[in-house]
């Protein structure tokens, strides 16, 4: 509860440096950061003095078990339109500064058209630079859901066998991590065997795992609604000659940009530290996308972690590194780690799950 | 791939009715119906004689392996709005009609603003109204997703133990489900224990099933990207007898909704069909929510089953029928079947599921 009352308190100071009198949210993420309600198809309204939680019936005993105090419950009937016309007479609200990147613009047009004395003013990434820096309770989250992760993932190299497809691995991972305390996070289990490994987001196929290949593995869990998100990927038997070299390639890219992270440092730099070692190894056309990206709530959030994000880092962000090398047909390495801002320099939150070539060759 | 050329030629019908030379989708869904590509983050642009799909590097081998013929892929180097601004350029496009419940308003501003020689022009629910009818390659991917989940509720239901969570059961479920062929739809088991059954979407919690209980299993599976969603209530040990009485009661509305479906009959209908028989029983404000939604590669999605809703039903509409009567602090029931409309009625497609009240009292 605390920790809730101080964000919305945050929230409000933040709004009246804004000068925003009615801030109003859509993302059912943000809500549940501010408003501690965990459900969905719902809106969050707050003032200076007074917040309410816009939701439907399916919603209310869960809202009344969840929120905050000081958030009232407002029924979205007949429609979210009306409610808003509603307390925008009853409030004096003249304007709404409101989540223009969680609105569609459909719902935009709606509420323009609906709320006829009050206007819509757009307003991106509110709450979601206040979520860039996680407290304590937010980190042992973050800790919690990468060690299901991680013991997820042990477990189900314990019971590899040549045969399995990649679906297979994907339901037993994403199994036996949910098993380890974790409840889904927001994305699907990337596993790719050889050349399925050059995709970056390889959607899983009915191909067997050879006793001998490369084998690449991104997934995560999630604890109390805080995602993890790795990749590792490994050899089993004797690796291909050209995809250890790769391996070392990645690997050393990789820990040149976790080593760069401290307070003050630029995302762009991190990106470059990375990327630059990559490309004069002769391989930056093959490493095309970010760097990696901050995650928390969501797995991709705020700070963009890119070669044209103006982020600088601050105690408390936490973000993933994961270069990677991809080579069609062939295969491709990415490492993912995530890897928190401490005060004077960084911890892989991550960095249980082992990475070191001699590490992730295993026989099965 | 002949199924999907048949979308986009029913799309460029659909667009040249509406007198549209340029149609944008942001909605992976969309994109995957009338593409074939399965990735995120990325664009579909349709003429009446060219179709692009505007994607990033993390896609682009996966896009040469799904897309349908014709389509090609241009990456969103630097970003989308310059990429479209060339485009527009490039083909003479002074209007693009765009998904407006699938762009968010700001992303809407940022294409106004770069776009200059082209107006963006609002579109909702224009491929959503194309995919409500679905063929016999999307029933049959329908028919196995539930039977996934059907498969997997058995083995569930074989295994449950007195002092298993809320939780663990879930993950369990979900697991069953996938093993019997499923990969993860787009929402979370509910299961919930007594009292939480009465709140519509429970978060699951650490409460421990008694062996003499109600318990509401509310969960789904995917097949070929095609979602399945089915509710049962049963009771552990002999029944409470209000729920019992409860149970009856929505059993009936729901099989009076079921059996009144047919093609030309309005969806409205069929919400009071089962809305008045709950009313009549005294529990009206017990059932706050829709009697349904339409349910295919989304698990709402078009024609809407409320009480305000237009659709008028047509063969090929797959929904959900799933009244439900709700009595805080005591308990619920909800019962939740998919519906296929033929072309002389209907066919229960989750009625392998047993859901009469004999049949859902068991004994652990």
């Amino acid at each position: 509860m605390a920790k809730n009352l101080s964000r919305i308190r945050l929230l409000r100071k933040k709004m009246s440096e804004n000068n925003i009198r009615a801030f109003l949210s859509a993302s059912p993420v943000n809500v549940n950061y501010i408003s501690n309600f965990s459900g969905g198809d719902s809106f969050l309204l707050v003032t200076p003095d007074k917040a309410f939680l816009l939701t439907d019936s399916r919603y209310t005993e869960q809202a009344r078990e969840e929120l905050i105090s000081g958030v009232r419950i407002v029924l979205t009937k007949p429609n979210i339109t009306e409610v808003l016309a509603n307390l925008a007479k009853k409030l004096h609200i003249k304007e709404f500064a409101f989540e223009s990147e969680s609105f569609t613009h459909g719902q935009f047009l709606r509420l323009q058209k609906g709320v006829k004395k009050a206007r819509f003013a757009p307003k991106a990434n509110f709450v979601e630079t206040l979520r860039q820096i996680k407290d304590a309770d937010e980190i042992k989250s973050l800790r919690l859901a990468i060690n299901s992760a991680r013991d997820g993932y042990f477990a189900l190299l314990k019971k590899l066998r040549a045969g399995a497809t990649e679906e297979q691995m994907a339901t037993d991972l994403e199994y036996l991590t949910y098993k380890h305390g974790s409840r889904p996070g927001s994305f699907w289990s990337i596993i790719g065997i050889n050349e399925r490994a050059a995709l970056p987001h390889a959607p899983l196929t009915k191909k067997k795992l050879p006793s001998k290949c490369l084998l690449l593995f991104d997934w995560g869990g999630a604890v109390n609604f805080y995602c993890s998100d790795t990749t590792r990927t490994i050899f089993l038997g004797k690796p291909d000659p050209l995809m250890k070299k790769i391996y070392t390639i990645v690997y050393d890219a990789q820990m040149r940009a976790i080593e760069k992270t401290r307070p003050g440092i630029k995302a762009s730099e991190l990106d470059f530290a990375a990327r630059s070692l990559i490309t004069k190894a002769g391989y930056g056309k093959n490493f095309g996308h970010s760097l990696g990206h901050g995650i928390g709530m969501q797995v991709h959030e705020m700070p963009a972690m890119n070669a044209k994000s103006t982020a600088v880092l601050e105690p408390g962000m936490v973000f993933t590194v994961e270069p990677g090398i991809y080579i069609p047909g062939k295969g491709g390495v990415r490492i993912e780690d995530m890897v928190l801002v401490t005060k004077n320099g960084y911890e892989v939150l991550s960095q249980s799950i082992p990475k070191k070539l001699e590490d992730v060759c295993i026989e099965i």
